[in-house]
C-alpha cells in the first residue's frame, strides 16, 4: 500500500495532474470506476457472476484496479489510509453485528456497514 | 491487506452473509458505499474539499473503510488482490499517458485510466 | 414535465439555492440518489425486486422521485429536456438493435443504450 | 412520459428483453449512465460546467436520455409514474426546507430532499 501511495504521488506530479486531484473530483472518478464494474455485472445473474470467465475476470481486474488506484489517491489527499480505515471500520461493524443477532439475515446484512 | 482480506472471510462466515456476497451483490454495496463520500462533497466548491476540518474527515474516513471493505471483499470473490491490480494497472496507466505528452492537460486527465 | 421544470426553479430560487447548483454538483446529487435505490436492492433476488411489498414500493417511489427531481434539474440547467433527449436517444437504440439481431440475448442486452 | 413508457415496453417486448429487467437490474443500470454523465464533469471546474460548448451538451444530452430511459423503464416496472413522484417528493421537501430557515445554506442544501 505505501509503495502504491508513493508510485500515485508521483504518477500525478510528473504529469502536473495534482491540479485537477481535488477530494471532490477524485471522489467522482471512484464513482465512475465502481459503475464500470457495475457495467460488466447489470445483466448477469447473481450465479453467473460468481462463475465467471477468466477473460471477463482478466477485464475485471483491470477496473478493480482502478478502483484502487483512486480509493487510495482521495484517501491520501485527505491524510488517511484506506487499510487502516478499513480495519477500523470493521472493528466497528462487528460490534454493531453479533453474529448471533444478525445470522444469516439479508435484513441486518443490509446494514452490514452502518 | 492479507490480514483485512482474512479478516473479511470470517465477518462474512461467522454472520453466515456468505449466501448474499455475490459479485454483483457487493458491486452493489460498493457502489452505495462510494455515494456515501459523494454526498459529503457534493455542494461543497473543490477548494472547500481541499480543506475540510477534522471532523468532517473522521466521517470521510469511516466511508473510504467502507469502500476500502466493500472493494477488498468483492475482489477477494473474484480471486483477485486489489492491491496488485492497482499497481499492475497503474503500470499500464504510465505507459498510456507519457509526462511529456499529457503533462497539465485535464483533457488527458480525463482519461487518467482508460 | 413542464410543471415539474418551473416548480424546480421556483424551489431553488426561493431558497437561493442557484449558486449550488452548477451541473457538476447535480450529476454528484443525481448519483448519490442513485445510490439510494441500489441499497433496497443490493441484498434482494432479482426475483424478490420483482414481487416487492407497498410498504417498500412507496419507498422507493420517493427515492425515485428524488432521482427524477435532479435529472430534470441538471437537464435544465443545460437547456435540455429529458424527456425529449430519452424519446431521440430511443429512436437511435431502435436502429442500432434490430430485434432480430438482438432477441433474448443478455449480451446485447448489455449495451442496451450505446 | 406516456408516450416514453409505452416505447419502452415495446422496445423491450419487440427484443424478449423483459427477462433482463428486474428492478435490480435497472438500478444497476441506471447508476452505469449516471456514472457517464459523471465522466463528463468530473475534471472539469463547477464553472466550466457551467459554460459548456455545444458539442459537449450535445454528448450530455444522449447520457441524459439513457438515464431518463431506464428511471423510467425502472419506475414502469414498480407501477410507478417518475413525474407524479417527483412532484410529490417535491411538495414533501418544500414543507421540510421553509425558505426562510435555509436561505443560501450549503449546509441544508445538502439534505435538499431528505
Amino acid at each position: 500500500m505505501n509503495e502504491l501511495i508513493k508510485k500515485l504521488r508521483e504518477f500525478a506530479a510528473e504529469r502536473d495532474w495534482e491540479q485537477f486531484h481535488s477530494p471532490k473530483n477524485l471522489s467522482m472518478a471512484l464513482a465512475v470506476e465502481v459503475a464500470e464494474v457495475l457495467e460488466h455485472f447489470q445483466w448477469l445473474t447473481e450465479e453467473q457472476t460468481r462463475n465467471l470467465d477468466p477473460a471477463m475476470v482478466k477485464k475485471i481486474r483491470e477496473e478493480i484496479g482502478d478502483v484502487q488506484i483512486y480509493l487510495t489517491r482521495l484517501a491520501d489527499q485527505l491524510g488517511i489510509s484506506p487499510l487502516d480505515a478499513a480495519l477500523e471500520k470493521l472493528e466497528i461493524n462487528r460490534q454493531k453485528y453479533p453474529p448471533n443477532k444478525v445470522r444469516g439475515s439479508s435484513k441486518k446484512s443490509t446494514e452490514f456497514d452502518r
